[in-house]
């Protein structure tokens, strides 16, 4: 399902209602949601003057399963054999990895040939190595793998006038996935219509004559002050591949200097605007668990521990309010389809419980059949997604804690800057579920929108 | 305020709304509460024949932040005077950790002089050092910490002749919490009534002389089969106290019968049932971060992965259906407080939203009136809470993701039996937030009650 299919669906008008500024704006809903779509369209995308030829593209590849399996056991001095081994025990298929693996990468050769095809030079770049030299080098950029490498590429790309593309090169995977756990992200929400990844001479030539429409995604900007902050992002999905080797990396960047100031942690006396951009959402949590590194060449042994997170937010400059929860998520328009979508949406079974009460409360006769309560479930799901070009925040507050010392008031809203002061011991800031910060007592965040931080990308017609 | 006033306002009956059984057990919500709350008494308690008095009890006590940090830093060949710095650095208060921790110590000494004076033998048992042998050894045991070290100690106690007792040792912690992340648990709900605390002999005499009440709570049981299980529970809190300590543990207990096997996992046949009772829930999800151990001298550095958990349910013998969410939670009526209290609830902005949408649907009079729309989000929220002695579960998916693949069918009720077979390859299921076991792919869980896993612990009025 493509992003304007679902923005038909959701008028931005219809979120106000979860601010609950009375029933008018739901009586909106009903019939123009389609006008409502074309006018965010102008906002969200306008044709290009010319045609798009970039002369300099890298292509970022996505780190397929197999590889991350492959990386992992052999690093440790595994086998092929014993690798095998090892994935059946798991209940992963050796052979169903290597083919997804083979469906991934001959998709990323077709994009290659058909970019070169073009006279366009071509840098193919591993996720792992993906980095602001490239970023620089490039006239645009190609994410070929799902959406959470799509979210990783765009998060580097700090300027509005580099334009991303995100190609599925395994469209198919979501039926595959059953022995993986996928990130809603990963159905491609972001990326071409999955016909392009086949057919992607057709792409390039309908950028090359302009028959596209450009779209700027809002994203999100962070500044951190204070202390108890560890400015070295970490890419998550490569870490997972190897401790030791990101270890290695982390020591170099940070860890020596830690020892020199002997300060384990960075301390910023003003806010510093970290080189990154979130295009889905920014969770701030306690890490939920610890991974306990036994010698690299047995399997590693990992513990879950829920803690709940204890700070302090200010919304758009009020007043500081103290908040335990098992987190707080803030996301873009593009985001709100996300991580978002799935801890604010509400099932029917809820949605039923509260008419029964009302009804029963009222006397009122309102109807609790099938169709009513879909249509009063969906109408509340579809008012928490935005439109991608949307300048304003959505948070929430994940799973509130409410005592006499925890305030209750607003568990959500939108916002036009947020501000998070961490009063946890061992938590993190995690950017597109991607990259992670440490964000520890002491530390401040600063959460906003800017219109410089739009993330240019393409909107093709299926 | 303790388990009682709670179940006063929760009514058993209340909860089969939250399975659309109609309106009339809602009507049944007003004003009879308390008679439902002796209803329920009359199950969850009973006047024992005699006194109790228990030749010899272990107190086990809960490990400090202070102790916490010390063991940490220590252990990491740090100084005092480091660890003063490196707490300073998190934003805590040395001196103020020293406070809470010499409160806690009075309490337990409090309580151990308590029992030997009125001849009673009694051994003091760390958390760290709790184990069969311990329970077997007393005739009751006393928790002497908050909620987290009651439900540790409860966990290991598989007999319901067993009396254990909860002693809040620092009844105050939460409103010195503004440095620590607590979870609903520490506020003491599984505890005798805080005055005991600097009060001890006056609650034992009660015991003598049985003026109290008898109160069985039920517990979960958990069965493993299949692959992808490490069977090897570990205490998450201690755990993170010493990462080494404990993967040296582990090494011992699990890593080396993995190696003579050839197999990281062990691969139970047939089901087998774990030497551990669930008082509170079973969660059962991906691990959401991952710890990255530099050299210990070193700070850790602490990341955190938001991945969904794929896995299939089946409840009360029902159908398998696959399932993708933020994991899965299964809990008591004791547990009903707790954390599935928190995944459940609806905030009055959801509550109002609904009514908002359904007024607009119907054009009926519904009142959206702040008292209204606070009646009935209590009404709901309380509809989640059911009674300690209730004979069932009540499972709920936390924030499902529903999508072509993934059924979007009831997502939470009760349930006498969930089995839960794991599709995710880094996943743990964690009894009462204290221990875990690794889950993964291949692995099958079967989560029920029974009869004899109540656990006896004592009713004193406050």
């Amino acid at each position: 399902m493509g992003v304007w299919s679902l923005v038909v669906r959701m008028p931005r008008r219809s979120v106000v209602n979860l601010l609950g500024l009375g029933t008018r704006a739901v009586s909106l809903l009903n019939g123009n949601s389609l006008q409502t779509f074309h006018s965010s369209l102008k906002h969200a995308s306008s044709l290009p003057k010319a045609g798009f030829k970039p002369e300099k593209v890298a292509v970022v590849t996505k780190t397929t399963r197999y590889e991350f399996e492959q990386q992992r056991y052999l690093y440790a001095g595994l086998s092929e054999e014993d690798l095998k081994h090892l994935l059946a025990l798991k209940g992963s298929s050796y052979s169903g990895l290597q083919e997804r693996h083979k469906i991934h990468t001959n998709n990323v050769e077709h994009i290659v040939k058909s970019l070169r095809s073009k006279g366009i030079e071509v840098r193919i770049v591993k996720r792992g190595e993906y980095d602001e030299e490239v970023v620089r080098w490039a006239d645009a950029i190609i994410s070929a793998g799902g959406d959470g490498t799509m979210l990783l590429v765009a998060s580097k790309v700090l300027s509005k006038d580099k334009p991303v593309v995100g190609v599925n090169t395994d469209p198919e995977s979501i039926q595959h996935s059953s022995h993986v756990c996928l990130h809603p992200r990963s159905e491609g929400h972001l990326c071409l219509p999955v016909r392009y990844t086949h057919a992607f001479p057709e792409a390039l030539k309908k950028l090359c004559c302009g028959e596209f429409r450009w779209l700027w995604r809002q994203r999100i900007r962070l500044h951190l002050e204070g202390t108890g902050i560890n400015p070295t992002p970490v890419d998550l999905h490569e870490q997972q591949m190897s401790l030791e080797q990101h270890s290695q990396a982390h020591r170099i960047t940070t860890m020596d200097s830690r020892l020199r100031t002997g300060n384990p942690y960075e301390s910023f006396s003003k806010p510093n605007l970290l080189p990154i951009r979130s295009l889905n959402e920014i969770f701030i949590g306690e890490s939920l668990s610890s991974r306990v590194e036994l010698n690299s060449i047995k399997p590693h042994v990992k513990l879950l521990l829920h803690r709940a997170s204890y700070y302090e937010i200010s919304v758009d400059d009020g007043p500081w309010e103290k908040q335990k929860s098992s987190g707080l998520s803030i996301c873009t328009g593009t985001g709100s389809k996300a991580w978002s979508y799935n801890i604010n949406k509400l099932a029917e079974q809820a949605v039923e419980e509260v008419l029964n009460i009302g009804k029963s409360q009222t006397g009122l006769d309102i109807p609790l059949n099938r169709e009513f309560i879909e249509k009063v479930t969906d109408l509340y799901n579809e008012s928490l997604v935005f439109s991608p070009d949307d300048r304003r925040m959505f948070f929430s507050i994940r799973e509130p804690i409410v005592n006499r010392v925890f305030s209750s008031s607003r568990q959500r809203g939108f916002a036009s800057k947020v501000s998070v002061r961490s009063r946890c011991w061992d938590a993190c800031m995690v950017v597109d579920g991607g990259t992670s910060f440490e964000f520890n007592d002491g530390a401040i965040a600063t959460i906003s929108l800017s219109e410089e931080d739009q993330l240019r990308t393409v909107d093709l017609e299926n």
